[in-house]
């Protein structure tokens, strides 16, 4: 992540993939801690909605993914995003699913668009631990 | 669509798929008379970036359906429910499709996910004319 | 609601509170033949999270009113007005809370107020069924 | 409005731009005998806001126009429309704000955009009052 | 806070409380020097809003809060939790208020949860100024 | 920016001016090499939007830039605060289109608006290579 740590010191800009999934666990633990029953069964409708169906897992993240960016949420779009890598997901794959949020959700998304690319780069140059899953 | 004219008074409601699909014709002929260049080319670039490529049109409807959804756009949503029923996408992926919509979105979707069952369920009613795509 | 129909022809404006119920009822059932078992588990965790808890009823069905308000949902709007109505809200009190969704969400949401209002002044005219709950 | 009423059953569509003034009218009356002081400040600050200043009032009701369009609200779009149309707004001026609204917000604002074109073609049929302000 | 340090580079994610209150209020500063008397009065009534009324403080915080965070605001959610705390609302009214703004807002404000419940427990942790509650 | 570092380690609070066109550089280039043909339309069309017309250039950018408030997005309400700057817009033409913003947006976009004027403040201070474009 060195080249990217200069000039750009923005949040999102600045956070690595391994660091944005550090922080997801930890900030998992306390909002367990916290969470009651109904929130809990929020988390696991969450993570069901995701499994493989009708429509395999793939789309499933892709939709979640395309829905993420329409609705600008960085820390939404990566978590997807590294679903979408774990899966096996192509570049022209992503590149078409990420078109059609930019189209529909209008150049509002394109910072979050250029974040969702770097980050996307950024895990291809990780050592490789996909496709798994499918 | 008589069944559905009692006791149904909203504007969205009661609108037939084919009333929705003469209006939505009628008001494109507006927007072209006055649509710009730059309109103009949005158009097509909506238009294209549905179209078959590294992921099948089957799973660009639906990722511009769970944007509609999100965004919560009736008439987005409902002219994504025609392709989908034109590609054949089954109950069964619809349902998956828009359930990732309501988790991701949030009960302030029901609404909008209320009137696109019912639009569903109005289409599957109507003489066959899907799948043709694919 | 006759007084209402007069040079109102948009869909919620024309659209009276018992109208409305029969319409929720008519679309619920329709959903419900279509959703799944996550789309049926989320209804209920809506329904249970306005449930009384540490917060009393009639609050959290004010912060439904409030988000509904500044996510611009007239549907959510009425359905969490018919509530407050039923658990006894004061104009007093309900104006505070869509005061609060005014400021925090910006004149935007004044084509709902204004909805909200005049479902509530049909809500208070008529026959009293309310409040009997708390 | 003979011609827009058959095939046009929706609620944003089949209202007039008359029949949306006077239903505007006939809530702003309901709004004020709820609102409270608070509330009557913000629609003091709202009128305001659009008054002649450093920008003349034509550049802040194209203000108020496009992110109208952006957050998607007709009946604000159409409010800013007729303020626009009164203050001499030309068809080129009125094509390129809605443009920028559709790039920024996307193709989710075209059904908006939609209404906007024949509600502008409309006041543009109409008997001419305008322009008179500047 | 020191454990939230590590592994935690990104912006709202490594601000604590403390540089919160010292950030909002420098940055009110410089707005207070650029704002005209409109934007004033719209400060002065987003103040108002909050004060005692028919609706105590403790559930007009909580109105804000909710509508805050189904709105994805991370700053206005964290204000309104410093508001809560100082209030004396509970963990279990806490809890349920955040239930309600996550199920009505869906899963796209999960981050916002996490880094709610977060600052909630590090204002836990500070030497306690509350309750004084009104 | 010096003295707005320390008590300020927010991403987008502690990002200068000149951090924020190096960073947005960096990305563009990343995302120029994964756009497809359809996306790069989409970048065209987008500084197209903004070129000169029927309304000057000047009323354009400050479209953007209270389309990008009211939508709450830091780095296009900056890139387009950049644009005005350059095209001379003076302290009270953006106090009173950025008032309209936070009208129409309401309170929830005041951090946002902090961000902006604390960005402008910044930009005065900077050497001047303004105005030369109109």
């Amino acid at each position: 992540m060195s080249e990217q740590k200069e000039g750009d010191h923005s949040a999102h800009a600045g956070r690595s993939v391994e660091e944005f999934k550090r922080e997801r666990e930890a900030l998992n633990e306390i909002v367990l801690k916290h969470a009651g029953l109904q929130m809990k069964r929020f988390f696991n409708l969450d993570t069901q909605s995701y499994g493989a169906g009708a429509l395999p897992k793939k789309t499933k993240e892709l939709l979640g993914l395309v829905a993420s960016l329409v609705l600008r949420c960085d820390d939404c779009v990566l978590y997807h995003l590294i679903q979408c890598r774990e899966l096996g997901v192509t570049d022209e794959e992503l590149g078409e699913a990420l078109n059609i949020g930019l189209v529909v959700g209008g150049s509002i998304t394109i910072p979050h668009l250029r974040r969702a690319f770097r980050s996307w780069d950024e895990m291809k140059k990780m050592p490789d631990k996909q496709p798994q899953d499918k």
